[in-house]
């Protein structure tokens, strides 16, 4: 990946005010304004060169994407995406349901407002394979908590790993937050690639090797956990 | 495995009644009685040739184990296996904390009392594969339903597999049956043998092959449960 200079890429960025977010704090409470519409807003946390978040706006039109990456370079790649992926369907459009926004999850409850989101997905995330960097995982019970703040009623976080030991601790942090899990997967592509769910850069490359690909889908919000106990043991007969 | 005539193993375990139980559905809510003391009783449901029931035995002598199987030569081969692990402590002893019941787990609530017993191992459970057959897994919630009735206040089920699919089943079934999961692992034995568990037959031979070992404990107890809200937190700092 040839990073240009830093000066150019933010040029670069500053110039599509339609996709790109480079002060998405200034939207805390008002995304659905920036839409133009209350579509449910989906956000990916982490979302490298926005291979996933580019098929999602595609597949899910009805949805309004929000892609978060803290490296300018990451967000102009997933802008270069987003517009290829639409200019398929209508050359030159903006992709109407796309927001890129530049920021650190750290600051994730300075971005949304309480209730604002309704899907998290976490795709890939940073492993921190030491012990003493847990803390920095994205399903630590400290980013939980923030989470929780900002799903609405409905709300869900959709979680994809290869790693193994990120896996597991997620699984724990889940259960020990207290949090409803559902539609866990050891093997996301045991019986040849999963069509249901868009591909993300890492995942293609994994998948590529050999990996094994964990998923899981954790119920946070009221509405969507009452949805869930009426149907769950309907999976067993 | 050489199979003795069905008649010679049957007189086999008719001359031990010490150690093994035939008619287990008669100590129906007086297994403490049998013990002679009042002291928590563990459970493996389908114990195999009894590797697991006879070390954890002699590692925890203040708890009574049961180790059930529906095959005669299984309980037979189970009565040897424990006998040789207490001989070693003290020659000719009678195991003091260990019954071998012969029973089908499909009978499960007949053998036991509502509250009757403190633990439930699940150790390399038949996988049934095929999903006609999902069912006869031993953590299919129809099962999990009859573990929570003979379980008491401080019930727990430990549940461990070399199998991905059963695991990932298993992981499913506990969630969407409202179990708390607590402590999974993927890969037991990832930093070398952990000797904190004592290993099965099949565990011992499948961590030989360099196969992963998923384990995870479910709380199901109110006592149990309350205790790990009290503590699951502090596991993250
Ligand atoms: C391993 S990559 C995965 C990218 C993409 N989701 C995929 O699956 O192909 C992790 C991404 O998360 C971003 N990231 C990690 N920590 C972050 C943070 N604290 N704030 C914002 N982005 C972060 C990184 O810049 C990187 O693009
Ligand atoms: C795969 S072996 C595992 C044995 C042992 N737990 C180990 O880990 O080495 C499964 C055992 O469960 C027993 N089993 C399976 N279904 C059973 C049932 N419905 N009732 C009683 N025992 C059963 C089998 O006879 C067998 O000994």
């Amino acid at each position: 990946m040839r990073l240009r200079g830093k000066k150019g890429i933010r040029e670069n960025l500053e110039a599509q005010k339609d996709l790109v977010v480079l002060d998405p704090k200034q939207y805390k409470g008002r995304w659905a304004e920036l839409f133009g519409n209350d579509r449910p807003i989906y956000v990916e946390l982490g979302m490298g060169k926005g291979q996933f978040i580019s098929g999602m706006s595609i597949k899910y039109p009805n949805i309004n994407f929000i892609g978060i990456d803290m490296y300018d370079e990451l967000i102009r790649r997933a802008s270069e995406k987003a517009r290829a992926v639409w200019n398929e369907q209508e050359e030159g459009v903006t992709p109407p349901n796309v927001k890129l926004a530049l920021t650190n999850i750290e600051q994730i409850e300075e971005v949304f407002a309480p209730n604002e989101i309704e899907r998290i997905f976490l795709n890939f995330s940073d492993p921190w394979p030491k012990a003493r960097h847990a803390r920095r995982r994205l399903t630590h019970p400290r980013f939980l908590a923030r989470y929780k703040e900002i799903l609405n009623e409905r709300g869900e976080i959709h979680f994809k790993t290869d790693s193994q030991t990120l896996f597991e601790f997620s699984l724990n942090s889940f259960a020990d937050f207290g949090l409803q899990m559902t539609n866990i997967s050891l093997n996301l592509h045991r019986d040849g690639i999963n069509e249901e769910h868009v591909m993300t850069e890492y995942e293609s490359k994994f998948v590529g090797q050999g990996m094994n690909i964990h998923r899981c889908e954790v119920i946070v919000g009221e509405e969507a956990l009452r949805n869930y106990e009426m149907s769950r043991l309907n999976k067993y007969k």
